[in-house]
């Protein structure tokens, strides 16, 4: 059971919501590669919380910290560990007793599986926070992986009842990427934005949060990357995908809508286009038996409503046993789904990049 | 990029279609355990092809043959070989030259991946026949979580648009469980079974097949069992899950709903039952943080439509480069699903093993 | 505790002395390598028992039979299976009853670590029979190595009291290690086999073993493969060098001697051979901080003494814990170190490959 | 090719001599541990230089800075982080260009194998320093492992010619573990600490390095840990044990010296004692099979001459491809060996505790 993915490019992230600091440890990049650090900050300021529609990205509270593996700003090889530090550390009145757990959250189950030694302080390691290093490890293998002519790029594809436009996924332009990955609320249709900020709103007004869904999608990944059996494509990307917390459903290509499908309407027909064998269609998502056919790989993530609400839940002290009423207090984000977009390109970006080194 | 799945119990799968053999190794088994043989037949019966609705399984040709790991029906703790005998063997006027590749087959991308190399009789590696040693070792593994006081049952919730009756996700009995995998058409609620042949027997008669969605329980997992990040439950189970053919997408608990769902509607609040903490409701599929809750693990894989279709389909000559129009020969299965089901059921138990070892 | 070894080509060993039958399972070949069936017959007739000094190889009995992963005898990329039949299977008057271990085999701590349910049966799978499917998986593993310009052999070092010209490290002829595989009993100085085959006779005739020193050596291997910490190419081929039965030390390059030694002594000074980099002196066998230099990787195993020997020893009796006099009947060869020297080469170029690939 | 080592306990180490920092992250740790901080810094007091034969250890500049995974001194679960700053870091008027590699460093396979982007600076990655960490590591492993009745100690066995006393295999009293472990030039027989010292001065004063050997023992295991094949005990030893920087050689029990002995004289025959099951004599070091007999695991590792001598060495330049002679300035520890103690304990406990785990 362990904070760690990847068979060549080995990501072990570390860290408490409230401890010393949080980070990540990347082994296996290649030596090299010259990093572009302001575009690191820029993915990690889209899933800061509390930046959005400010002009001026505001990161020192989230700064990481580079310790070893990179010299001028280029990869030595060695392993690359990165630091952010905490600023709401331990405050000597503190007391690390779990006594009512939140609903939907990992903390009775995490409390049962740690034997209540876990720190609980703002999740302790199951805090979203713990996401920032996550985005960090995908911004470098993004950069990586555009090296190699690989692109990703995620939107809101719908935010309680209202839906984006999804990607056309057998023609998915670079500059579309490009637009969704500049943005801190990636759309493809922008007029759809007023009205998912609206439906956040309204959540919020209700004491409530809202859940959503995020698609992805991959170019120029060439075909016959994967493999089959237990290395689909699949299964790594939903491997690390089902570490986002939250995400409750992953499918690719046209996923759940199969079922209700006839082959004809699924079959992907190849046709031949600039000289190279090439699927007429993308219902199957750039992915057959495992293995990309060099058509977009377009996936989409579901995720669940945020967990901490306003509202009175009904929890069981566990020191006492007893059923009780618990009002979580404090702000929370009604919506993560606008900031989990980066954190969903970041986990397909290191599990692609573990796939194709 | 490898047939091998697990950190514990490591399953190596082998074979091809039309090769010698196909088999399996199973790693790490725990010494000790008397194997019940016929119930492993029964299992490997419900996903042969040609028996459905036949009194007497006729299982002579796929007859698994234990090599190694078991003694008087008892595991040894050394590795447990497998190996069923393939009876289509090699014909000596045999091409094995690729140039049709058939539309959402892996044909293609394999083609690209193996150089060619690969052995395209019958799909090669990439045959749903591989999927018996599969389920062979999903029935030692449960076998060995029965003892553990687990249990998995599995049935199809949809074939095309016809659906079955979902399972009442916090209130799952062991008997429905035995219900559904004594059957080789497992569905909640009996009345279904001719709807769900019909749309399948109307796929046929349109030289078509059809899709479906497979829910799955487990109900006996002890509270804590799992991980956060990159071991969470859902990331090891999608992992196997998706080294299924023809899965398309996983979901846990309400999955891609939540994505329509407010906090209040989705949240699991905690109770007292029978002393113990529970949860009211189980809209997570017993997994919060990517740990078990204690309640049962229900999760779905929705199944895309058996690719290989009678109708007329474009492709491309790989030898010529020029596009052609494929017909699929022989019979095939116009819907794979009731017998994905035991599938299904064996990646969870070998997945569960693996986590609970 | 697994019978697997590599992180990209993947060797999983299974089988037990009196089973049905031993074989292995390597997954993560590349596709499109020829095997030549020949030369793999050639390195499993080296190790098997009782050929020796015998002109026909008669390998009846374990003829190696591929399963999967290979038509045409060309790898297809699939996992390639392979099972050697066992010809002294389960005889019906047979109990598995473990009463008296035999001294410095692994039957005692193996009979606790399984709890008894251990196929105790010829040693299980503990015999040194297993070391026939590394010896299989070690001749695959050289062909492809050979495409790549490496070539691995070697010798009996010392049995006993005598020992061989050892290996000149820094000048290692392709043809010295072609003569040392084309033998059965690989020895430098043709002159020292007399010597040693009378000190086996002498252990023999004492109802006794010896042990002894196998040498091996790897050349063309290029400058920079391997890693530091904890994949140092020592690292990676002593943790396959010690999962072969009796090996109880490992050193690479001068090894123990460097303990005597200054560094004065003991460094490896550069100089330029033709136009490139290269060491004057191999001292550290062709690997320093865990990388190659480009010179040959040469490396020592020690090997005990056949535990097996024909002497009354002390044992306990498991079943009354009593001290007890143990005399092991039948024969058993008084000196395993001739048949080890292919075992060796296998693990290594199995281990290379794994690096390398 | 990865800084990581361990199945169930992973410890990834980073950092380069020169960089802002090193550390490790340790991921699988049980929860509820309680660390003994001040045991943890003496064992790093042991390997860090300079403080030999000072009362006072000054460990300012290398104070390992815990970011997480302990709370009020007590593990979490989570994954735990230690952070070394480096302060000699960065200085501006630094070139990281390699002209001349130091012989029998790793400085030229490893700018091979990183196309020269590898920090050079103090070793970058290479360093020795980098064992801090996993002494370290090893620290907090040996806490978990007392817990389990398991103690670990090794000594200085041999430096140059001289020798020390060796463990008497079956029959090592955890109070001489104990004296090992407390001191800093870890000897059995404390006459030999004078002749050592002089042995190591006779280099300095000569401008030269001496190596050595340093045996390691290991009580409580109990019988029936490990596993065959390439799980062994010894395999999963030597992998960590030959991560550490300069061990070429690594042995079991009596190791090499197996060679020229008789099976009479290399078996271990079995008694009762204390009613249970015991061997007699401890030949096999605590080993048999790959799994531990129950009896003290002993096993020796030779460590090369420190690389960095200060006498004229020939090198090439690799600028100009010129044979060129170094003259390696500064000071250097002419003898490893007496620091290099505490490393090997420190891998043994970590390759230990994953097998135990």
């Amino acid at each position: 059971m362990s904070s760690e993915f990847g068979e060549k490019i080995k990501i072990s992230i570390f860290g408490e919501s409230h401890g010393e600091a949080i980070g990540c440890v990347i082994d296996g990049l290649p030596s090299g590669v010259k990093l572009d650090i302001d575009e690191i900050y820029a993915d990690m300021s889209r899933r800061a919380p509390g930046n959005d529609k400010f002009a001026t990205p505001r990161l020192e509270k989230d700064i990481p910290h580079i310790l070893s593996g990179v010299l001028d700003n280029t990869t030595t090889g060695a392993p690359l560990a990165m630091v952010i530090e905490n600023t709401n550390t331990r405050s000597g009145d503190y007391s690390n007793l779990m006594t009512l757990p939140r609903p939907s959250h990992s903390d009775y189950p995490a409390y049962v599986k740690y034997n209540g030694f876990n720190d609980v302080r703002g999740g302790g390691h199951f805090s979203g926070r713990l996401t920032a290093p996550l985005v960090f490890a995908g911004a470098v293998a993004k950069q990586i992986l555009k090296t190699k002519g690989v692109f990703i790029g995620a939107h809101i594809a719908q935010v309680g009842n209202v839906c984006d436009t999804l990607f056309d996924k057998n023609n998915i332009e670079k500059s579309l990427l490009d637009k969704l990955t500049a943005s801190k609320f990636s759309v493809i249709d922008d007029s759809v934005e007023d009205k998912m900020r609206a439906e956040i709103e309204d959540a919020r007004m209700a004491q409530d949060s809202v859940g959503g869904i995020i698609e992805c999608a991959v170019i120029g990944v060439p075909t016959g990357v994967g493999g089959n059996m237990f290395s689909t494509v699949e299964s790594r990307l939903s491997s690390i995908l089902f570490g986002v917390p939250a995400v409750k459903g992953v499918e690719f290509g046209d996923g759940f809508a199969f079922a209700s499908m006839r082959g004809s309407q699924a079959n992907d027909p190849y046709c031949v286009k600039d000289g190279k064998v090439a699927v007429k269609t993308n219902r199957n998502g750039g992915i057959l038996g495992g293995i990309t056919t060099g058509a977009p790989i377009v996936f989409r993530t579901a995720i669940k409503p945020t967990a901490s609400i306003s509202q009175p839940q009904q929890s069981v002290n566990l020191q006492t046993m007893e059923e009780e009423t618990l009002v979580i207090k404090g702000r929370h984000d009604p919506c993560i789904v606008p900031r989990a977009v980066p954190v969903i390109e970041a986990a397909a970006a290191v599990g692609l990049l573990d796939i194709m080194m």
